[in-house]
Protein backbone atom coordinates (compact mmCIF):
# COMPACT_ATOMS: atom_id res chain seq x y z
CA UNK A 1 0.00 0.00 0.00
CA UNK A 2 1.32 3.49 -0.73
CA UNK A 3 0.03 6.63 0.69
CA UNK A 4 0.78 9.86 -0.89
CA UNK A 5 0.98 12.48 1.66
CA UNK A 6 2.27 15.82 2.11
CA UNK A 7 3.45 16.30 5.89
CA UNK A 8 1.37 19.41 6.74
CA UNK A 9 -1.50 18.75 5.01
CA UNK A 10 -4.21 17.99 7.56
CA UNK A 11 -6.08 15.96 4.95
CA UNK A 12 -3.14 13.67 4.58
CA UNK A 13 -3.13 13.55 8.48
CA UNK A 14 -5.98 11.93 8.71
CA UNK A 15 -5.42 9.32 6.69
CA UNK A 16 -2.43 8.54 8.36
CA UNK A 17 -4.05 8.03 11.83
CA UNK A 18 -6.30 5.98 10.43
CA UNK A 19 -4.03 3.86 9.29
CA UNK A 20 -1.89 4.01 12.12
CA UNK A 21 -5.09 2.99 14.24
CA UNK A 22 -5.31 0.09 12.10
CA UNK A 23 -1.51 -1.01 12.37
CA UNK A 24 -1.38 -1.00 8.79
CA UNK A 25 1.98 -0.78 6.86
CA UNK A 26 2.50 1.68 3.58
CA UNK A 27 5.08 3.52 1.48
CA UNK A 28 5.25 7.24 1.82
CA UNK A 29 5.11 9.10 -1.09
CA UNK A 30 6.11 12.70 -0.49
CA UNK A 31 3.98 14.74 -2.65
CA UNK A 32 5.32 18.58 -2.29
CA UNK A 33 2.46 20.68 -2.35
CA UNK A 34 4.01 23.61 -1.84
CA UNK A 35 5.89 23.33 -4.77
CA UNK A 36 2.96 22.32 -7.20
CA UNK A 37 3.69 18.50 -7.56
CA UNK A 38 -0.05 17.24 -7.04
CA UNK A 39 -0.56 19.35 -10.06
CA UNK A 40 2.20 17.16 -12.33
CA UNK A 41 0.52 15.62 -14.66
CA UNK A 42 1.92 11.85 -14.34
CA UNK A 43 0.73 12.57 -10.69
CA UNK A 44 -3.06 13.64 -12.23
CA UNK A 45 -3.11 10.72 -14.85
CA UNK A 46 -1.91 8.14 -12.79
CA UNK A 47 -2.60 8.57 -9.16
CA UNK A 48 -5.17 11.43 -8.61
CA UNK A 49 -7.58 12.96 -11.51
CA UNK A 50 -8.50 15.65 -8.17
CA UNK A 51 -4.83 17.15 -8.77
CA UNK A 52 -5.06 16.85 -4.60
CA UNK A 53 -3.29 14.79 -1.64
CA UNK A 54 -4.21 12.00 -0.16
CA UNK A 55 -4.51 9.29 -2.44
CA UNK A 56 -4.65 5.71 -1.34
CA UNK A 57 -3.24 3.02 -3.43
CA UNK A 58 -3.43 -0.37 -1.98
CA UNK A 59 -2.65 -2.62 -5.07
CA UNK A 60 -4.33 -1.94 -8.28
CA UNK A 61 -6.85 0.20 -6.48
CA UNK A 62 -6.41 4.16 -6.18
CA UNK A 63 -8.58 6.14 -4.20
CA UNK A 64 -8.32 10.28 -3.36
CA UNK A 65 -10.50 12.48 -0.89
CA UNK A 66 -9.59 11.36 2.76
CA UNK A 67 -13.36 10.54 4.18
CA UNK A 68 -13.37 8.07 0.83
CA UNK A 69 -10.72 6.59 1.35
CA UNK A 70 -10.35 5.92 5.41
CA UNK A 71 -14.29 4.26 4.62
CA UNK A 72 -12.60 2.39 2.17
CA UNK A 73 -9.94 1.17 5.06
CA UNK A 74 -12.99 0.21 7.11
CA UNK A 75 -14.76 -1.81 4.79
CA UNK A 76 -10.83 -3.58 3.92
CA UNK A 77 -9.13 -3.99 7.11
CA UNK A 78 -12.13 -3.17 9.49
CA UNK A 79 -10.48 -3.98 12.96
CA UNK A 80 -11.06 -1.32 14.62
CA UNK A 81 -13.70 0.02 12.89
CA UNK A 82 -13.47 4.06 12.32
CA UNK A 83 -17.10 4.76 11.01
CA UNK A 84 -19.50 2.87 13.46
CA UNK A 85 -21.85 0.79 12.25
CA UNK A 86 -24.72 1.63 15.41
CA UNK A 87 -27.09 4.15 13.45
CA UNK A 88 -27.01 6.69 16.21
CA UNK A 89 -23.56 6.75 17.03
CA UNK A 90 -22.52 6.70 12.75
CA UNK A 91 -23.95 9.53 12.55
CA UNK A 92 -22.71 11.97 15.24
CA UNK A 93 -19.46 10.56 14.19
CA UNK A 94 -20.55 11.31 10.28
CA UNK A 95 -22.17 14.69 11.74
CA UNK A 96 -18.96 15.66 13.49
CA UNK A 97 -16.50 14.74 10.69
CA UNK A 98 -18.23 16.60 7.98
CA UNK A 99 -18.26 19.71 10.08
CA UNK A 100 -14.40 19.71 9.98
CA UNK A 101 -14.15 18.12 6.66
CA UNK A 102 -16.56 20.81 5.18
CA UNK A 103 -17.10 23.45 6.81
CA UNK A 104 -13.68 24.34 8.61
CA UNK A 105 -10.72 23.08 6.75
CA UNK A 106 -12.09 23.51 3.08
CA UNK A 107 -11.56 27.69 3.57
CA UNK A 108 -8.16 27.60 5.31
CA UNK A 109 -6.00 25.72 3.41
CA UNK A 110 -3.17 26.19 1.04
CA UNK A 111 -4.48 27.23 -1.87
CA UNK A 112 -7.05 29.17 -0.64
CA UNK A 113 -4.63 31.32 2.28
CA UNK A 114 -2.80 31.42 -1.60
CA UNK A 115 -5.59 32.60 -3.88
CA UNK A 116 -6.52 35.32 -0.78
CA UNK A 117 -2.68 36.48 -0.79
CA UNK A 118 -1.70 36.51 -4.15
CA UNK A 119 -5.10 37.07 -6.08
CA UNK A 120 -6.40 39.51 -3.66
CA UNK A 121 -3.50 40.70 -2.22
CA UNK A 122 -4.97 40.89 0.90
CA UNK A 123 -2.58 41.69 3.99
CA UNK A 124 -1.44 39.34 6.36
CA UNK A 125 -3.41 40.63 9.33
CA UNK A 126 -6.43 40.43 6.88
CA UNK A 127 -5.59 36.96 6.04
CA UNK A 128 -4.75 35.98 10.03
CA UNK A 129 -8.51 37.31 10.96
CA UNK A 130 -9.92 35.12 7.40
CA UNK A 131 -8.17 32.12 9.38
CA UNK A 132 -8.87 32.74 12.68
CA UNK A 133 -12.77 33.41 11.30
CA UNK A 134 -13.95 29.91 10.53
CA UNK A 135 -11.85 27.80 13.31
CA UNK A 136 -13.74 29.93 15.40
CA UNK A 137 -17.14 29.38 13.23
CA UNK A 138 -16.61 25.89 13.01
CA UNK A 139 -15.30 24.99 16.83
CA UNK A 140 -18.50 26.81 18.42
CA UNK A 141 -20.16 23.94 15.98
CA UNK A 142 -17.89 21.30 17.24
CA UNK A 143 -17.58 21.81 21.13
CA UNK A 144 -21.51 22.38 20.84
CA UNK A 145 -21.96 18.86 19.36
CA UNK A 146 -19.63 17.34 21.66
CA UNK A 147 -21.22 18.98 24.71
CA UNK A 148 -24.54 17.23 23.83
CA UNK A 149 -23.63 13.87 22.33
CA UNK A 150 -19.60 13.39 23.24
CA UNK A 151 -18.15 10.87 25.73
CA UNK A 152 -14.96 12.66 27.07
CA UNK A 153 -11.78 11.16 26.54
CA UNK A 154 -12.99 10.55 22.38
CA UNK A 155 -15.62 12.60 20.74
CA UNK A 156 -18.00 9.80 20.65
CA UNK A 157 -18.18 6.23 22.59
CA UNK A 158 -15.22 4.83 24.35
CA UNK A 159 -12.85 4.71 21.47
CA UNK A 160 -10.91 6.84 18.55
CA UNK A 161 -13.02 7.49 15.29
CA UNK A 162 -13.24 8.76 12.04
CA UNK A 163 -14.24 12.10 14.10
CA UNK A 164 -10.83 11.91 15.89
CA UNK A 165 -9.12 11.20 13.00
CA UNK A 166 -10.39 14.82 11.68
CA UNK A 167 -10.66 17.01 14.59
CA UNK A 168 -7.00 16.36 15.81
CA UNK A 169 -5.47 17.51 12.35
CA UNK A 170 -7.83 20.52 12.31
CA UNK A 171 -6.98 21.78 16.68
CA UNK A 172 -3.08 20.97 15.63
CA UNK A 173 -3.43 23.65 12.87
CA UNK A 174 -5.24 25.99 14.86
CA UNK A 175 -2.86 25.99 17.88
CA UNK A 176 -0.03 25.98 15.38
CA UNK A 177 -1.86 29.48 14.05
CA UNK A 178 -2.02 30.92 17.40
CA UNK A 179 -5.42 30.29 17.28
CA UNK A 180 -6.99 30.67 21.28
CA UNK A 181 -8.98 27.51 22.21
CA UNK A 182 -9.56 27.97 25.57
CA UNK A 183 -13.63 28.24 24.68
CA UNK A 184 -13.70 24.85 23.67
CA UNK A 185 -12.57 22.92 26.69
CA UNK A 186 -14.38 18.85 25.53
CA UNK A 187 -12.98 19.94 22.13
CA UNK A 188 -9.15 20.23 23.89
CA UNK A 189 -9.79 17.74 26.23
CA UNK A 190 -10.20 15.05 23.19
CA UNK A 191 -6.99 16.89 21.53
CA UNK A 192 -5.10 16.16 24.39
CA UNK A 193 -5.98 12.87 25.16
CA UNK A 194 -5.40 11.74 21.37
CA UNK A 195 -1.79 13.32 21.77
CA UNK A 196 -0.58 10.76 24.18
CA UNK A 197 -2.23 7.81 21.85
CA UNK A 198 0.94 6.23 20.29
CA UNK A 199 -1.46 5.98 16.75
CA UNK A 200 -1.68 9.85 17.19
CA UNK A 201 1.76 10.23 17.35
CA UNK A 202 2.97 8.60 14.41
CA UNK A 203 0.59 10.17 12.59
CA UNK A 204 1.76 13.72 12.94
CA UNK A 205 3.27 16.43 10.19
CA UNK A 206 6.52 16.19 12.61
CA UNK A 207 6.95 12.37 12.37
CA UNK A 208 6.57 12.45 8.88
CA UNK A 209 10.00 11.71 6.22
CA UNK A 210 9.65 15.05 4.17
CA UNK A 211 8.78 17.31 7.01
CA UNK A 212 10.12 20.55 7.23
CA UNK A 213 10.36 23.00 9.87
CA UNK A 214 8.68 26.21 9.15
CA UNK B 1 -40.09 13.46 9.47
CA UNK B 2 -38.96 17.40 9.01
CA UNK B 3 -36.34 18.82 7.18
CA UNK B 4 -34.83 22.51 7.94
CA UNK B 5 -34.02 23.74 4.34
CA UNK B 6 -33.28 26.95 2.46
CA UNK B 7 -34.59 26.79 -0.95
CA UNK B 8 -31.31 28.16 -2.33
CA UNK B 9 -28.65 26.00 -0.14
CA UNK B 10 -27.04 23.55 -2.75
CA UNK B 11 -26.67 21.00 0.92
CA UNK B 12 -30.64 21.67 1.58
CA UNK B 13 -31.15 20.22 -2.63
CA UNK B 14 -28.87 17.13 -2.05
CA UNK B 15 -31.33 16.24 0.81
CA UNK B 16 -34.22 17.17 -0.76
CA UNK B 17 -32.91 14.69 -3.74
CA UNK B 18 -32.34 11.50 -1.57
CA UNK B 19 -35.93 12.31 0.08
CA UNK B 20 -37.64 12.28 -3.24
CA UNK B 21 -35.68 9.50 -4.73
CA UNK B 22 -36.56 7.22 -1.74
CA UNK B 23 -40.18 8.72 -1.83
CA UNK B 24 -40.23 9.88 1.93
CA UNK B 25 -42.66 12.65 2.92
CA UNK B 26 -41.73 14.91 5.11
CA UNK B 27 -42.77 18.50 6.83
CA UNK B 28 -40.30 21.67 5.21
CA UNK B 29 -39.38 24.02 7.13
CA UNK B 30 -37.59 27.10 6.03
CA UNK B 31 -34.61 27.96 7.10
CA UNK B 32 -34.03 31.79 5.87
CA UNK B 33 -30.20 31.94 5.68
CA UNK B 34 -30.47 35.37 3.97
CA UNK B 35 -32.06 36.75 7.05
CA UNK B 36 -29.69 34.38 9.81
CA UNK B 37 -32.47 32.73 10.93
CA UNK B 38 -29.76 29.60 11.08
CA UNK B 39 -28.11 31.63 14.04
CA UNK B 40 -31.26 31.78 15.98
CA UNK B 41 -30.88 30.57 19.32
CA UNK B 42 -33.93 28.36 19.53
CA UNK B 43 -32.48 26.74 16.32
CA UNK B 44 -29.05 26.01 17.53
CA UNK B 45 -30.13 24.84 20.96
CA UNK B 46 -32.94 22.55 19.41
CA UNK B 47 -32.50 21.65 15.83
CA UNK B 48 -28.80 22.07 14.79
CA UNK B 49 -25.98 23.19 17.32
CA UNK B 50 -23.74 23.71 13.63
CA UNK B 51 -26.29 26.43 12.81
CA UNK B 52 -26.20 25.71 9.24
CA UNK B 53 -29.01 24.16 6.88
CA UNK B 54 -30.14 21.20 5.77
CA UNK B 55 -31.29 19.16 9.18
CA UNK B 56 -33.23 16.46 9.52
CA UNK B 57 -35.59 15.59 12.45
CA UNK B 58 -36.97 12.12 12.67
CA UNK B 59 -38.88 11.40 15.29
CA UNK B 60 -36.40 12.49 18.34
CA UNK B 61 -33.79 11.95 16.34
CA UNK B 62 -31.87 15.41 15.24
CA UNK B 63 -29.02 15.25 12.46
CA UNK B 64 -26.99 18.33 10.86
CA UNK B 65 -24.73 17.89 7.46
CA UNK B 66 -25.95 16.82 4.70
CA UNK B 67 -23.86 13.51 3.98
CA UNK B 68 -23.99 12.31 7.30
CA UNK B 69 -28.20 12.84 7.46
CA UNK B 70 -28.39 11.02 3.38
CA UNK B 71 -25.91 7.79 5.01
CA UNK B 72 -28.42 8.15 7.51
CA UNK B 73 -31.27 7.86 5.35
CA UNK B 74 -29.71 5.34 3.67
CA UNK B 75 -29.15 3.02 6.75
CA UNK B 76 -33.13 3.89 7.92
CA UNK B 77 -35.00 3.75 4.83
CA UNK B 78 -32.58 1.62 2.37
CA UNK B 79 -34.94 1.60 -0.73
CA UNK B 80 -33.47 2.68 -3.32
CA UNK B 81 -29.58 2.36 -1.58
CA UNK B 82 -27.69 6.03 -2.31
CA UNK B 83 -24.27 5.09 -0.89
CA UNK B 84 -23.72 1.61 -2.57
CA UNK B 85 -22.49 -1.44 -0.35
CA UNK B 86 -20.13 -2.93 -3.31
CA UNK B 87 -16.71 -1.38 -2.05
CA UNK B 88 -15.28 -0.56 -5.38
CA UNK B 89 -18.55 1.77 -6.60
CA UNK B 90 -19.24 2.92 -3.09
CA UNK B 91 -15.57 4.29 -2.83
CA UNK B 92 -15.75 6.58 -6.07
CA UNK B 93 -19.26 7.29 -5.02
CA UNK B 94 -17.64 8.80 -1.82
CA UNK B 95 -14.54 10.46 -3.80
CA UNK B 96 -17.03 12.39 -6.07
CA UNK B 97 -19.22 13.07 -3.47
CA UNK B 98 -16.52 14.56 -1.10
CA UNK B 99 -14.70 16.22 -3.87
CA UNK B 100 -18.07 18.59 -4.44
CA UNK B 101 -19.01 18.43 -0.75
CA UNK B 102 -15.09 19.61 0.49
CA UNK B 103 -13.17 20.70 -2.19
CA UNK B 104 -16.53 23.07 -4.25
CA UNK B 105 -19.25 23.81 -2.35
CA UNK B 106 -17.80 25.41 1.01
CA UNK B 107 -15.55 27.95 -0.99
CA UNK B 108 -18.81 29.69 -2.72
CA UNK B 109 -21.43 29.16 -0.43
CA UNK B 110 -23.68 32.52 1.22
CA UNK B 111 -21.27 32.90 4.13
CA UNK B 112 -17.96 33.14 2.47
CA UNK B 113 -19.10 35.42 -0.61
CA UNK B 114 -20.49 37.25 2.33
CA UNK B 115 -17.17 37.74 3.81
CA UNK B 116 -15.75 38.80 0.58
CA UNK B 117 -17.86 41.36 0.14
CA UNK B 118 -18.31 43.11 3.30
CA UNK B 119 -15.42 42.06 5.67
CA UNK B 120 -12.46 41.91 2.83
CA UNK B 121 -14.50 44.96 0.72
CA UNK B 122 -13.76 42.70 -2.86
CA UNK B 123 -15.12 44.08 -5.89
CA UNK B 124 -18.20 42.14 -7.46
CA UNK B 125 -15.50 41.48 -10.70
CA UNK B 126 -13.10 40.06 -7.56
CA UNK B 127 -15.98 38.28 -6.20
CA UNK B 128 -17.12 36.43 -9.72
CA UNK B 129 -13.46 35.53 -10.30
CA UNK B 130 -13.67 33.78 -7.11
CA UNK B 131 -16.72 31.56 -7.82
CA UNK B 132 -15.25 30.72 -11.33
CA UNK B 133 -11.84 29.91 -9.77
CA UNK B 134 -13.04 27.66 -7.74
CA UNK B 135 -16.37 25.96 -9.63
CA UNK B 136 -13.45 25.18 -12.58
CA UNK B 137 -10.78 23.57 -10.29
CA UNK B 138 -13.21 21.19 -8.67
CA UNK B 139 -15.02 20.37 -12.08
CA UNK B 140 -11.50 19.67 -13.52
CA UNK B 141 -11.40 17.06 -10.91
CA UNK B 142 -14.98 16.11 -11.63
CA UNK B 143 -14.36 15.21 -15.14
CA UNK B 144 -11.97 13.67 -14.67
CA UNK B 145 -13.02 10.96 -12.30
CA UNK B 146 -15.79 10.87 -14.43
CA UNK B 147 -13.60 9.88 -17.62
CA UNK B 148 -12.49 7.05 -15.91
CA UNK B 149 -15.17 5.41 -14.02
CA UNK B 150 -18.03 7.19 -14.83
CA UNK B 151 -21.18 5.06 -16.22
CA UNK B 152 -23.23 7.62 -18.75
CA UNK B 153 -26.84 8.53 -17.97
CA UNK B 154 -25.65 9.02 -14.15
CA UNK B 155 -22.17 9.35 -12.10
CA UNK B 156 -21.91 5.56 -11.39
CA UNK B 157 -23.86 2.43 -12.10
CA UNK B 158 -27.07 2.24 -13.02
CA UNK B 159 -28.94 4.49 -10.93
CA UNK B 160 -28.79 8.04 -9.07
CA UNK B 161 -26.45 8.26 -5.94
CA UNK B 162 -24.54 10.19 -3.71
CA UNK B 163 -22.59 11.55 -6.31
CA UNK B 164 -25.70 12.52 -8.21
CA UNK B 165 -27.36 14.42 -5.11
CA UNK B 166 -24.06 16.23 -4.74
CA UNK B 167 -22.94 16.92 -8.56
CA UNK B 168 -26.82 18.36 -9.43
CA UNK B 169 -26.85 20.73 -7.16
CA UNK B 170 -23.59 22.11 -7.62
CA UNK B 171 -23.93 22.31 -11.60
CA UNK B 172 -27.16 24.54 -11.08
CA UNK B 173 -25.31 26.77 -8.91
CA UNK B 174 -23.02 27.13 -11.63
CA UNK B 175 -25.26 27.10 -14.32
CA UNK B 176 -27.12 30.03 -12.53
CA UNK B 177 -23.87 31.67 -12.00
CA UNK B 178 -23.34 31.73 -15.51
CA UNK B 179 -20.31 29.36 -15.29
CA UNK B 180 -19.08 27.93 -18.80
CA UNK B 181 -19.21 24.44 -18.42
CA UNK B 182 -18.60 23.29 -22.00
CA UNK B 183 -15.39 22.01 -20.70
CA UNK B 184 -17.09 19.22 -18.76
CA UNK B 185 -19.07 16.78 -21.33
CA UNK B 186 -19.33 14.42 -19.30
CA UNK B 187 -21.11 15.78 -15.95
CA UNK B 188 -22.65 18.12 -18.29
CA UNK B 189 -24.62 14.92 -19.59
CA UNK B 190 -25.51 13.62 -16.42
CA UNK B 191 -27.15 17.01 -15.62
CA UNK B 192 -29.00 16.83 -18.25
CA UNK B 193 -30.55 13.50 -17.48
CA UNK B 194 -30.95 14.15 -14.04
CA UNK B 195 -32.69 17.07 -14.50
CA UNK B 196 -35.66 14.67 -16.45
CA UNK B 197 -36.24 12.64 -13.41
CA UNK B 198 -38.86 13.53 -11.37
CA UNK B 199 -37.05 13.48 -7.78
CA UNK B 200 -34.49 15.63 -8.71
CA UNK B 201 -37.70 17.97 -10.52
CA UNK B 202 -39.29 18.29 -7.02
CA UNK B 203 -36.15 18.58 -5.12
CA UNK B 204 -35.28 21.82 -7.58
CA UNK B 205 -35.15 25.54 -5.46
CA UNK B 206 -38.09 27.00 -7.87
CA UNK B 207 -40.38 24.09 -6.44
CA UNK B 208 -39.94 24.91 -2.98
CA UNK B 209 -42.33 26.49 -0.70
CA UNK B 210 -39.72 29.24 0.50
CA UNK B 211 -38.54 29.86 -3.36
CA UNK B 212 -38.15 33.66 -4.10
CA UNK B 213 -36.74 34.57 -7.62
CA UNK B 214 -33.38 36.41 -7.42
Amino acid sequence: MQLHSFFNSSTSYRVRIALALKGLDYDYRAVNIRAGDHHATRYVEQVNPSAAVPALQDGDFTLGQSLAIIDYLDARYPEPRLIPAEPALRARVLELSSLIACDMHPLNNLRVLGYLQTVLMVSPEQKGAWYMHWVHEGMKGVERILERHGSGAWCFGDAPTLADCCLIPQMANAQRMGCDLAGYPRSVAVYEHALTHPAFEAAKPQKQPDFVAA
